[in-house]
């Protein structure tokens, strides 16, 4: 007997016969002896469909209004989910975000939750009622209504889990769990069945699409337990738990790629004190998020910087770069979008040294060459050339191991 | 300088392009120094297609759920209007029924308005601004979402235009305005361009689809008079206003009629008290609505008693009646299916007699059988064989003289 969040993606709703197929999967959790609270997202297709209708009316869509738009998708799914179970003598009641309130900031179209009262969900549940939840949505103090911005869905998941006391959160999607690198590029791919918060966050930052990152950073906040898997099959998918001595044996937990890097080179720039400064504060006032950096000092007073920006702000980058070089006396500017970067995570190398030039050595004998190097305490990120991506992907997916016996259990 | 409610319907806001054109209509009346509030029905089609997926979930689709459901087809128009505003550069405002909040009581699928707060809305007028309200939608004093029913944006607009006291409340549509007949039927069908609230009641509760009753209701019962005409010309169209004496001078306004209506007899029932009220419980009690009723005295202790029900339940009523009969003693059982109602209007009959006799004469001398009859202060309504409805309808048009000259100013 426990208290359950199960959250069930676009895919899973995608139309009235999987929403009926969701409703049997949740029936049978609660007939197993448990309460359940649910959450969905709008049906697959509907906010690109919503989306699509909102540019033929504005070139750029008036973020207040998006979200009054946007919000519809996650109530027509709640609301046919409720009378599917209600149809199949469950009793069942929808909640939309401003009628629990799931309070949020004023950010349209990427609000922070603030706070979720339990009381409303509590009773449904209490009352041997399944609680239906629309993901994404919040209000404001005011009352307008806002989302959440891209994988919001599983961010009310947690947060409502964590709202209620939940005992977990299952958050149901179209593939069975975490894998130690994307199947599609390595058919060795295996399925992680326990994997820290850390160690998700980085995965979900470096490109696992799986989840995002805000619901995972939430989660770890609250110590609140997620379970990834399919809602097409019953087997058990990956947990999303805290860290434990175990998981530090093995030393890489998963590899992962992105394609949507940029590379910027300013050469020879004067080595002195604001240069730097001056570059990136006109990149930042542009909102181009700059990932790694990387500053080589030159013979004499020259200094070459080069850094990463997401691919589709590559060309804002670039123009904003030339202009600067110009003013700081830089004598070349070079960039490169034809770049990826392969990561490797896992908490195991805190505590080993050597995971670094072992990932290099793989890279080195594929005759790969690294363009640049960022690390943190569980994760070694390399940018290369984009054509070596699938390659180093597998190289570095065999060499650390993961394609052999059990992931971690 | 006024202050005017403009109301869409869904054949005006069906894609993207009409909701510009609908924009730019609005602006238009601003421009021209007006004050403008905006209510809008969902896109034609898609409250259809979303009662579609309800019954693919449910057989009888909760009624709370279905308004969770359906108010997504305003909640879409609003914002796309908002938008497309703002892109031609005014300002503009969505406003859901929960947001003003137009308040409801709980009868999902069928709400009463039970008052709206001008606050919000006026804020943005007098910041110069345009709001956006959906229609057919409120909410109750527990946050639930219900729908007003059949016609309900017209009830919404309506019942805004009197809470912000509007001098008007135009409501825009795919015909003209009002006309003498359906024109489908009589080519000779004019536009009215004056018309009384309780001539246009009659006229909607008997047939004419154009204004639903209970926004005509709303609206004499505050003197809010209305203004129907066509969102795709600049014409003017029907004022429906306060009765004065003008309007007397023309005997009969329109013709209705209805071919929604089927006809019970029992024949030779005892003629005691309490025998009809023996029937009509019992069909009252199956919810089923009796129009017309007639009860003819028969020689001896006997009589026959005849009324009308919609077309949907008349196969529910007939098995109540024929179970009923037995009980009281009638003895015979009959119905018919095939039968429709053509009825004149007009508040020139209260002071003119022989209306009535001038109408049977008509149908008379159209070898048309009068099967039943009933009359209000301002209507008279006649039962007929179903096959002579188009050929009634132009005969009473002709014959009270709505053919010729113009329609009444």
């Amino acid at each position: 007997m426990a208290l359950i969040v199960q959250k069930f993606g676009g895919t899973s709703v995608a139309d009235c016969q999987r929403i009926k197929n969701v409703v049997s999967r949740v029936t049978a959790t609660k007939n197993a002896g448990n309460d359940v609270a649910v959450v969905l997202s709008a049906m697959a297709g509907e906010t690109n469909r919503l989306i699509d209708l909102a540019r033929q009316v504005q070139s750029r869509p008036d973020p207040r209004e998006m979200d009054v738009l946007l919000s519809t998708g996650e109530q027509v799914t709640i609301s046919l989910f409720a009378m599917a179970a209600k149809e199949m003598g469950y009793e069942a009641r929808s909640f939309l975000g401003h009628q629990i309130p799931i309070c949020t900031d004023a950010t349209f179209g990427r609000a922070r939750i603030e706070g979720i009262p339990n009381e409303a969900v509590r009773q449904v549940i209490r009352a041997g009622g399944i609680p239906v939840i629309a993901g994404f949505q919040g209000v404001t103090s005011l009352g307008d209504i806002t989302t959440l911005g891209r994988g919001g869905s599983d961010t009310t998941a947690v947060a409502v889990a964590v709202a209620i006391g939940a005992d977990i959160c299952e958050i149901y999607t179209d593939v069975d769990g975490v894998y130690t690198t994307d199947p599609n590029v390595c058919a060795q791919a295996r399925k992680i069945d326990r994997i820290s918060y850390e160690e998700m966050m980085e995965m979900a930052s470096l490109g696992a699409k799986v989840l995002h990152i805000r619901s995972v950073e939430f989660a770890m906040r609250y110590g609140m337990p997620l379970h990834v898997r399919s809602s097409f099959s019953d087997d058990t998918g990956t947990l999303v738990v805290e860290e434990d001595e175990s998981m530090e044996d093995i030393l890489v937990s998963g590899v992962t790629y992105s394609r949507q890097e940029a590379r910027i080179t300013v050469a020879k720039v004067p080595d002195k004190p604001g240069i730097a400064a001056g570059i990136f504060n006109q990149i930042s006032d542009a909102n181009v998020v700059v990932d790694m950096i990387i500053q080589n000092t030159r013979q004499g007073d020259l200094t070459d910087i080069t850094f990463t920006v997401p691919q589709d702000d590559y060309e804002t980058a670039l123009e904003i770069v030339k202009r600067v070089a110009g003013q700081i006396g830089a004598e070349e500017v070079a960039g490169d979008d034809n770049i990826a970067k392969v990561s490797i995570v896992g908490v195991g190398m805190r505590n080993h040294s050597g995971v670094a030039s072992r990932m290099f050595d793989i890279l080195a004998s594929h005759g790969i060459n690294i363009l640049m190097i960022s690390t943190s305490e569980i994760k070694i990120s390399c940018v290369i050339d984009e054509k070596y991506t699938e390659l180093a992907v597998r190289a570095l997916h065999e060499g650390f191991g993961l394609d052999q016996g059990p992931a971690r259990k």
